[in-house]
């Protein structure tokens, strides 16, 4: 079951850089209505900060959980990078393109840099340098195999200045019954160095590399595939549901609910003075809250309390004493 | 030292409703520029949402570490509420303004109780049961201690109907040398059960109880106690800097902290090829990241990485693929 509502305040909470944030960068975590941005502004060595954008866009695929991906780095856009900016003859920036339409994974640098024409060529291994040094960093981040060339792909917005990538998911095969899954970019990234300069009155430039998320359009097909496949998507991050059989019984839940607060359990109860007992557990079934706490008359008498897991509806009785204990067990197992 | 960043993932986070959802209810996450709110709207039995929000605001304030503070309860409106909507002769209302001005407290409504001409008066009993049901779920929450009547405040928005509560901190006696602390107002929150109706064409009444945080208020008295102590604030949730002596090593520090990405640790590095070792352990040290990996040419030829701890300064060597789990061990136990 794809956790939204944790990725949510986890994930994008590291997208905004409060997880990470390197050393003397600023993050600019701008929050537009479809897509969320996480940026490295500064100063750097060259691709050190390129190549965590892409892990770091990797990383947030996976753990949304969206099926299968790859991330297509524009060809026209390096190739221009390659003729305008560094002066490679075109015919070699062409030959390069070549190996790029035969491989178009990591292993091309090093296939190019096995051509002899190429490797003689002092301004091709100069064009190649950051393309390498960039598939290097991605190979000990271990995602080289997520990453391919695009030749259609080219930028649509001027300001970016290198290397842009997008990540596309990738069509899984249709099952019996299943509507096909519309697929497609999800997020793209980038440096553009030139866009903080020339907001600022002294023409101080500040190099930048990012990354969007398309927010909306995750939603989106996170959405027909719940409906496809009948999943859900949790909306809380709620751990333990205290409830009761029993009518009256209110202060014992909340006596028992500020125990579990106060002992950082994420906790919630109806707020109803006499709610019933299978609407309170069809509750916490909805909401995929893994933990429900029963507490009754018996219970309260013999000093227990019951523990039920909602997803194989067992229930233990444990000691009121040890029950913080016995959830916070349970919850890091999980 | 205050862990702001911290608590702004996920003290705010539980504000906006992220960790606790109430059953049914619609949590209003707005977030002004000048304070963040936590609200719960819906239909309820009466007090526990209120009392809820309370235990909130208390959460929110101990976590903040800003010092002792009080939630004060304004009498005037409590007064209003049982005149004007209750029906309640004035002459009984002040009677037990009488109460408030001398205990001020949650032990206040018993007192009340135990007073015969006031327990005999049928409105008197009918306009104090609200406030008996707050101040027993407020006992219950472990909070009655925090809670006191003022009789100055008064409601500065017209919207409020019902009990409304404001967070003061407390002035904390002056050390030697120490400037006072601006202390007042950092929290405030009620009932608005008109508000919502207000702005539906239909005119459905949407019963709304909630909080504000003073976040701009909040900031400058961490601010002006970061002056006066030196105290520093953590601005990321780092747990391990991975660093090295050695020129050349960037490879290496990657693939590590790829590792160490993979295992869900907080990790970041210097984007530099070859930064001097004194900086990256400044820079841990400024930062507050309580743990350091130092891989250097020997511990990568014998399969050791020396691990640190920041803040005793000492270093012990640890297999390398023994670090994840001796790094989760020291992380768990902090």
């Amino acid at each position: 079951m794809p956790q939204l509502g944790f990725l949510h305040g986890r994930a994008w909470a590291a997208l905004l850089g409060q997880l990470r944030r390197p050393p003397g960068a600023v993050c600019i975590g701008a929050v537009r209505s479809h897509s969320q941005d996480f940026d490295i502004a500064g100063h750097f060595d060259p691709m050190i900060p390129d190549a965590e954008c892409v892990k770091i866009m990797c990383e947030i695929l996976s753990g949304l959980q969206l099926g299968d991906f790859l991330i297509k780095m524009s060809w026209k856009d390096v190739r221009h990078e390659m003729v305008a900016k560094r002066g490679l003859a075109p015919e070699v920036a062409d030959r390069i393109g070549d190996y790029v339409q035969c491989h178009g994974g990591v292993s091309l640098v090093e296939d190019m840099l096995q051509d002899p024409e190429l490797s003689r060529n002092k301004q091709a291994l100069e064009g190649l340098g950051d393309l390498k040094l960039l598939f290097d960093y991605l190979t000990l981040f271990g995602i080289a195999e997520k990453i391919s060339f695009d030749l259609s792909l080219a930028r649509g917005l001027d300001y970016y200045t290198g290397v842009i990538y997008e990540a596309v998911l990738l069509q899984t095969p249709a099952q019996a019954g299943e509507e096909p899954l519309n697929v497609g970019s999800v997020a793209a990234g980038g440096r553009y160095d030139g866009l903080v300069g020339m907001f600022d009155p002294k023409g101080h430039t500040v190099p930048c590399v990012g990354l969007s998320i398309g927010v909306e359009r995750i939603f989106s097909i996170v959405e027909q595939r719940m409906k496809t496949f009948g999943e859900k998507i949790r909306t809380t991050e709620t751990q333990v549901f205290v409830a009761t059989p029993q009518k009256n019984f209110l202060r014992e839940r909340l006596k028992l609910i500020a125990e579990l607060w106060d002992a950082g359990i994420k906790a919630e109860l109806m707020y109803k003075n006499n709610p019933k007992l299978l609407t309170q557990l069809h509750y916490s079934e909805d909401m995929g809250i893994p933990l429900v706490v029963i507490i009754g008359e018996q219970e309260l008498k013999e000093g227990f309390i019951k523990l039920r897991s909602v997803a194989s509806r067992e229930e233990v009785a444990i000691k009121r004493e040890n029950l913080v204990a016995e959830i916070q067990k349970r919850l890091s197992e999980s």
